[in-house]
C-alpha cells in the first residue's frame, strides 16, 4: 500500500508517494510560501490531495515533515523559526482540507527513520542522524525506536553546545554547534574568507569574486579541486561536529551516525575530517567500541520516505 | 521476592536484599579494596553470599553496580578508572564464585533506574538522572526504559563538554561537565577559595585553616550558614550544570531532571542555581514545555535499589 510523504523545507515542499518499502513512486514538488504560514497550509493540502488523487487506491497515511518543534502527540508545529509557525495545530489544520488523517513530524527525525528503516542505518538498533543544511537537525533512534522525548522534542543535536559564549543561535542559546557545522554556517565562513584577502581564498575569489555572491556550489566545487582553502573551512567545520559528537557518544552511545543533508553529498571529503574529529573526541577512546560515521543513502528524499513510514507506523 | 543489589562505590561497598516494591530489608555495608581489583571481586562475591544466606529464602535476582563503563550485555567492566578494573569480566567471575545469576550495571544507571522506578522520576516516562559526587554519572529513561546505547554505555552525562579546550578530564577530552560540578570539582574549587585568601573565603577558611584540610562537610556547613564564598562556588557548579542540561535537553527533552549523589542533599539550596541556570539554557524556551528539576529521593541507596530492580527485571 501507499503512504503519503510530505517535507515542508524554507524554498520548496516535497511531497511523495511510497511504499511500503521505502520506494517513491511518485514525487512532486513546489516552491515554499515559507513567510506566509496560512498560504503554506493551503498549498500543502493541495499537494496531499492531488498526490491522493494520483495514487488512485486508498491511501494508509500521510506524514508531514517540517523543520521545527512539534508536540509529543504528532499534532502542533510549537515552534518553527524558518517557517513562521509558533503553536500552529497543523494536523488539525490539514485534515480538516483533506478529509484525510494526517501526522506531523520533525523534518530531521523523518531522515533519521528513513536511514534506519531503508538507508544506512537499517540492522543497527541505536543511531543518530546529523543532517547538514541550513541548520543542522538531528534524530535518536535507540533500541530500534524513533525517540521523541518527553514533550516530542529530543533529537534537536544542533542545539549541542560546542563554544560556552559562542555565536548566537535562533534558539536564544550560544554556541550551539549549528552556527558552527550547518550549511549556512560553512557559507557564512568561505564569504568572510573572500572577504578577506587572504591568500587561502584565491579559487573561492577566483569562483566567486564578489563574496556576497558565493554559493554552495562555488565551496563544492573548490572542495573537490583540492583547494586548500575550503579544505581548511570543511576541516574546521569537521572539528566541530566531531566534538559535538562526542558528547552525544557521551549521552546516547550510538553504533553509527549517518551523516546527511545537503553538506553530505561532498561526501568523504566531509565525512573524513567529521570522523577524525569524532574519533579524537570519544570519552575513553581506546578502553570502549567506537561509533562509525557514514553518509546518508537518501539525499532529498530522506525527509518524504522517512514521513510515510512513521505516518504508517503511527496510524496502524 | 528478594534480590540482592550491591554497589561497589570508591571507598565502600553496600550491598542489600531488596524487596520487589523498592525497599530495603537488610543492608551491609564494607570498606572498598578499590586499588585491589582482584580483591574487590572476593569482597564482593563474599557479599553476596552473606547477604543470600541472610535472605533465608530463593533470591530472584543479583544486581551489581559499578562506576565504570559496562558493555552491552552486562557482563563486563570495559573501564572503572577509580577501580582499576579493564576489560574485568567481573559478571563470570561473581557468579564462578557464587553460584548466583549476576547482572553487572552502571550505578548512575542503576541509581538513575530507582528514582524513576520509585522515587522522584514516578509517573514520568522521560527521565534524566544526574548524579553529583566524586564525579558526575548520569542515566537516561526514555519512554520508560533505561537506555544503554549501541555499546552499553550510553548515559554517561558527566562527560557532556561545558568548556572548549578546559578542563582535562579521565576520559581523555577537556571540558567535561564532570570537571566543573562534581563534588570533587567543587571541593577543588572551595580549596583554591581557601588558599587564594579571598575575602569570600573568610568563612570556609575558619572552618578549616588548612586548605588541604576542607571537606565536603565544611561547605555543606558554610553554605547552611548562609556564607556568600560558599554559595558562589555554588552558583557556578549550578551555572556550569545547567549548561550541560541544556544540551542534554536538545538532544533527550526528558519531562523530568533527578538531581542525586552527596551535593543534592543540601537540597534547594544546591538545586535552585541548578534550575535557574538550566532554565536559562533550554533551547527555544517561551516556545514549549520545560522539564523539572527535583533532589533525588533516595540517596546512598539509590544504587542498591536499583540494581536489584534491574537485575530482576534482566533475568525475567
Amino acid at each position: 500500500m501507499l503512504s503519503i510523504g510530505i517535507d515542508i523545507g524554507g524554498t520548496k515542499v516535497l511531497g511523495a508517494l511510497v511504499d511500503t518499502s521505502g520506494t517513491v513512486a511518485l514525487e512532486k514538488r513546489i516552491p515554499s510560501p515559507a513567510q506566509d504560514p496560512d498560504q503554506m497550509v493551503e498549498v500543502v493540502a493541495s499537494l496531499i490531495t492531488e498526490l491522493a488523487d494520483a495514487a488512485g487506491q486508498e491511501l494508509e497515511a500521510v506524514g508531514v515533515a517540517a523543520a521545527g518543534f512539534i508536540d509529543a502527540t504528532g499534532s502542533t508545529v510549537l515552534y518553527a523559526p524558518n517557517l513562521k509557525w509558533r503553536n500552529e495545530p497543523l494536523r488539525e489544520r490539514l485534515e480538516q482540507r483533506t478529509k484525510l488523517a494526517v501526522v506531523i513530524e520533525n523534518d530531521a527525525n523523518a531522515a533519521g527513520w528513513a536511514e534506519f528503516r531503508f538507508g544506512a542505518g537499517q540492522g543497527t538498533k541505536d543511531m543518530a542522524m546529523l543532517t547538514l543544511g541550513t541548520g543542522v537537525g538531528g534524530a535518536i533512534i535507540s533500541d530500534g525506536q524513533l525517540r521523541r522525548g518527553g514533550f516530542g522534542i529530543a533529537g534537536e543535536l544542533g542545539h549541542i553546545r560546542v563554544v560556552r559564549d559562542g555565536r548566537p543561535c535562533g534558539c536564544g542559546r550560544k554556541g550551539c554547534v549549528e552556527q558552527y557545522a550547518s550549511g549556512t554556517a560553512l557559507l557564512n565562513a568561505a564569504k568572510a574568507l573572500v572577504a578577506s584577502n587572504d591568500p587561502a581564498a584565491a579559487m573561492l575569489a577566483q569562483l566567486s569574486p564578489s563574496a556576497g555572491q558565493l554559493t554552495g556550489q562555488h565551496i563544492a566545487q573548490a572542495l573537490l579541486a583540492g583547494d586548500s582553502g575550503a579544505r581548511a573551512l570543511i576541516e574546521d567545520l569537521g572539528q566541530y561536529l566531531g566534538e559535538a559528537m562526542g558528547s552525544i557518544t557521551a549521552a546516547l552511545d550510538p553504533e553509527v551516525y549517518v551523516i546527511g543533508g545537503g553538506l553530505s553529498e561532498a561526501g568523504e571529503l566531509v565525512l573524513d575530517p567529521i570522523r577524525r574529529s569524532f574519533e579524537a573526541e570519544v570519552p575513553a577512546n581506546g578502553f570502549r567500541p567506537v561509533a562509525k560515521v557514514v553518509g546518508a543513502t537518501f539525499s532529498n528524499q530522506a525527509g518524504v520516505i522517512g514521513a510515510a513510514d512513521l505516518a504508517r507506523q503511527s496510524l496502524r
